[in-house]
């Protein structure tokens, strides 16, 4: 048994199932030691970004990390974008990362590269073996941390030799970390700011917005009138019929603090206070009214769905919450889509169980906004920023959920940024419906350049937003990757292929024309 | 007058020409500064890593930096690959990366990263305003420190605020640094070492594979007998009819080593001796014979052009040389395409002053070795190993060559990586053919699976380097992409394919099955 095969038979006995990967020569052992590891299903990433969004998604559905297998500095930094995501989302991955055997290091040859001083800007934790004797040490070391409740992404780097090197040695799987919970005080100065309070809020994050979070914030709501309010970008929230329906924050800073600016007391949980994700001349970037009474119900640390049912006890409330969402249906307006037009049909459409992987950019906020009363399923948002996650998560979210149907809901010019997903889908026969939102431009830009005070942009500014010259044939790209795909240009044509796609298995592309 | 403008301004006034771009909103400033700023082209790349190696190309073929624009530290990473290729390519590239406001940074929005900690790994030099006024200073600085001879990857940031900031500063552009010069003593030491050697070789990279540095190399080979040999991964190198030949060092360690096994005086110029690429149990790193004399002929700042003529004239060699390849063309096989009628294909075919961008990893050496004796042109290769180089190096080549062909001959698996590319030189009406080299696989890692000890892979391991489950369609990708695009089987498809890429101009993509 050599270092590699140590290393990934105790990931699978620590119950690592899945590695995303995208291998080289240092990586050999690696891909050696998961082919005789039946319990760890490798996915194969035609660029990195694509395996650490598939990481991603995967942890988001699960609450458990993937294994990402990349090939030394300059793959893992082909990941850090899709892993900075990851790292907001406060989800578990575990990245494997390759490297030159210890003695090659110090002849500089052309791969070589500082892995540390890469990883340290979006890993919490980052490890390096010393030898094969403790390379599997190292890794789940790095899985351990990795599930420092909620979520974390750690790292650790695989020289060469650690993994071919022979080796005799045992370790133990290590315990999976408990959450922190709020103390007793926390608890009753939260209950008591909600009920003196005139205008109230639970802010809520993390796994307060999964279904069982939502259920106590219901019953808090019901027991004191606080209105519950979801940050902008989260990282999974259940939503649909039966589910605790939230207000989601604005995603314009002076839009936000309007939302905000009546409120006397705001209780976070899961999430601190908001700011706006850009600064603009003369904009508000803290987004709390200043005289509000601003509680946090612990930090990130702290176990929520736990914090939550306590606080709600703590108020006497009913065990039961009444106010949930009711399934209902739209009627469809007729004609070319819009943004409404288009979550009219995902919500009419969108099968029970269904996970919506949201990069819809402009024009995703209609299908979130159409899509509260739809069949319940849980909803996934770019949690960092980073454009290029959609894709990726959606098919780290159908490897994790084989069972359930995926739906990724693309803005055009982020999903030109890992296209290779699409390769991967296909690959892995995912049962994930792409749906290309076509507009022909970083169509946010050009709200954001008035936004930033330029009023008259010229034919340069112009051309840097703009995604139609050429226009981007999506349908032919997906071809070209294997994918079944159509174009539809009409809500009738966009509810007939969406009726289908989620009837049918399988993978397959949607542009919708906008 | 805000500092966005002064800067970009102030960048024009030093030269720069082109700046390759994605913004997102932190930059828009910059954005409205470069529509006002008609002396630099402004070009759009849907991927941050085709933005950067873009750069790469472009700093190759000019010996100056493009600037290129990303979008804070995620946008950064994207490109951090193909800037880990610059780096070890020596070529100038300057990054000019958005960040927050200043003001905004400590509300931690979601899109703060260590940007500085990011760009530590391969940029040689990071700058960051303190306000508006000294935006154009530290932007200027950053332009001057990416022209330290021969060139180097340096990178400014520019927050938000210093960008929108009114500022009535004025900065002076500096100047552009001398190279190093060796010692005489250097000189005499080498002369001294090729006449006493009875096996002796000049081992050259950098600017020594520009025209007049192989002239002055094959000075000193006529005078002394020295073989000449080129690394394998060189930034450019001027071949073909009427240029003095070298033998280009194998890619595989133990084959290198036998290459130099009989050598007893080694002289470098503008690169250190060689290492294998990567290390394998039981084979060599260091490639050198033990027992030869290795002498560095200056570090790589030292201007190795100057260096190769003061060494010639020390050997008292003749001003001319008359060993130079001659022109000739080959005669085809027909039939299916391997890789050496692929390069006798080109090699006939390549128009002079061509610029080819070389990765095509195990099919690219074929094309390599058949062109000694085609057409002069310059060869640009994968100095780092971080593949998805290819596609952006040619784009950025003929962006600063627009009189020039260019033609890109790309592996499978590397291109997929930044795809992206195509769009841009279907947008910006690029002279770039693109040879897609198709045999469906990472073909390089079935041979180095088993170079590093796997003897029976399984079908786990194999799955992770075999590209036709889904095959990829290149035809339909580059149609997605609004290029002109055909597929190739037999070597008469080729020939009459490339004939036509060849004597039209614009953008198109030939995909050779292998």
């Amino acid at each position: 048994m050599n270092g590699a095969d140590l290393l990934i038979q105790k990931l699978a006995d620590a119950g690592v199932t899945a590695c995303f990967a995208n291998p080289g020569t240092s990586e050999m052992q690696l891909v050696a030691a998961l082919d005789k590891e039946p319990r760890i299903r490798a996915v194969l990433g035609l660029f990195e970004g694509v395996v650490t969004g598939a990481a991603d998604g995967f942890g988001r559905m699960t609450d458990t990390p993937a294994l990402t297998l990349l090939h030394l500095g300059p793959g893992y930094a082909n990941g850090i974008a899709n892993l900075h995501n990851a790292s907001r989302a406060r989800v578990p991955v575990l990245n494997m990362i390759g490297d030159h055997a210890t003695h090659h290091l110090e002849l500089d040859a052309p791969l070589t590269s500082d892995i540390k001083g890469l990883t340290a800007a979006v890993c919490s934790w980052t490890g390096t073996s010393t030898s094969a004797d403790d390379l599997a040490e190292v890794g789940l070391q790095a899985w351990q941390e990795s599930l420092a409740y909620p979520g974390q992404v750690t790292a650790f780097v695989a020289p060469a030799n650690h993994a071919w090197d022979p080796t005799r040695a045992d370790v133990q799987v290590p315990e999976i970390p408990s959450p922190n919970k709020c103390s007793d005080k926390q608890i009753s100065e939260a209950a008591e700011a909600l009920m003196s309070g005139r205008a109230t809020a639970l802010f809520m994050g993390g796994h307060a917005l999964r279904e069982e979070g939502l259920h106590h914030a219901g019953r808090v709501a019901e027991a004191t009138g606080a209105r519950l309010i979801s940050e902008t970008f989260f990282t999974r929230q259940s939503r649909g019929a039966g589910r605790v329906e939230t207000e989601r924050l604005p995603y314009f800073g002076e839009m936000a603090a309007e939302h905000l600016q009546n409120l006397d007391t705001l209780v976070f949980v899961g999430t601190k206070p908001p700011v706006s994700f850009f600064a603009y001349p003369e904009k508000p970037g803290w987004l709390s009214p200043d005289t509000a009474n601003l509680i946090r119900l612990g930090d990130a640390s702290v176990d929520t769905i736990d914090a939550l049912k306590r606080l709600a006890d703590a108020l006497g409330a009913s065990p039961q919450v009444s106010n949930v969402a009711q399934h209902m249906t739209h009627e469809l307006a007729q004609g070319p889509i819009t943004a409404v037009e288009l979550g009219k049909v995902i919500a009419n459409r969108l099968p029970e169980g269904a996970i919506v992987s949201d990069e819809g950019a402009t024009n995703g906020l209609g299908a979130f906004l159409m899509t509260n009363n739809a069949a319940p399923h849980d909803w996934l948002t770019l949690t960092g920023g980073a454009i290029g996650q959609g894709l990726p998560l959606a098919l780290g979210a159908a490897v994790a959920c084989p069972e359930r149907k995926v739906l990724a809901l693309e803005a055009d010019g982020s999903a030109m940024y890992t296209v290779q997903s699409l390769w991967t889908m296909v690959r892995e026969n995912l049962d994930v419906t792409v749906l290309i939102l076509n507009n022909g431009s970083y169509a946010i830009l050009n709200i954001e350049l008035a936004r930033v005070g330029v009023e008259h942009p010229g034919p340069t500014a112009l051309s840097l937003l703009d995604l139609t010259n050429p226009a981007i044939q999506w349908t032919d790209i997906a071809r070209g990757m294997g994918m079944t795909s159509q174009r539809v240009e009409t809500v009738a044509e966009l509810d007939t292929a969406m009726a289908h796609a989620m009837s049918e298995q399988g993978p397959r592309l949607i542009e919708v024309m906008l």
